[in-house]
């Protein structure tokens, strides 16, 4: 398989990250979220080639992640801000954050801290089961597949059966 | 730059992208949230090449996010297991998920359900403020740099208008 055909999978995993599950993805998130709105910042910030960052804004933008504005006439210049649907992406990065924040040694503190407008304190990730509000971990569920999800996964390793017994003959 | 130089950056998100934010990590720390531990049955059903798999689970043991455990002697067979720190990686998979299975079509209903033992029910993701417990978006936060991120940033910034002025001359 090629990761351009996970898409195809019966998986919400796979579908995001064929959305945005590729390094630079996530890293130009990231500028988004900092407040970044114009190409040209979003490629300081992130040091990625034009090329590679003009062909992942066009998919943010495909994929309703981002709007682009026009915020000045001759010449027109546009900039990006993040949808709803964007902005509904940020889970994801606090998770990433937080997990490096939580193993990698950081001897000049955490890049990145995070406040509560509300409260005014700094928060950190903290995960609690919908329904009743308790603290949850990958420890405290169980994952139910569906029925598409199973029968997907029988034939994926139907398949691997047969290539095994072809590379045997 | 290169995604192999964003382990460098201080950078709390290109430090979890640098471990596991390509695409094949991510589908590989789907299937042993799942349960896969081996080798065999992660590329069953990833799909990945044997080789790109194996590049993987090494990057993945070296980074201390799986132990590998003989099961078998004779001929000696391994299985992976999450260590505490891969098991940290937990939110990320369920951010993920949930904005696929709240933006995507699923027809035949979502693919994985997650169903929190304690109480019973299915659950979805839930984000509170770790301090005051009140949930929290993107919008309910502040983003506070560091010194280093910023002086990084800054840098960032400078070469960037260098090499905008060199393209000009």
């Amino acid at each position: 398989m090629r990761t351009t055909e996970l898409v195809k999978m019966t998986c919400t995993i796979a579908r995001s990250v064929d959305a945005i599950g590729d390094p630079w993805m996530i890293m130009i998130m990231k500028e988004l979220f900092l407040g970044q709105r114009r190409f040209d910042d979003i490629q300081t910030y992130t040091g990625i080639s034009p090329h590679l960052l003009s062909v992942r804004m066009k998919k943010l933008e495909k994929a309703g992640i981002v709007q682009r504005r026009a915020y000045q006439q001759r010449p027109t210049r546009h900039e990006y801000r993040l949808t709803e649907k964007g902005i509904y992406l940020w889970p994801i990065l606090i998770a990433l954050k937080d997990w490096s924040a939580r193993w990698g040694k950081w001897p000049d503190g955490e890049p990145l801290k995070i406040r509560h407008k509300a409260c005014g304190r700094l928060t950190s990730l903290k995960i609690v089961c919908s329904h009743c509000d308790e603290p949850i971990n990958a420890r405290d569920v169980t994952q139910e597949m569906s029925d598409a999800m199973v029968r997907e996964r029988a034939s994926m390793a139907r398949q691997a059966a047969k290539r095994k017994a072809a590379a045997r003959a």
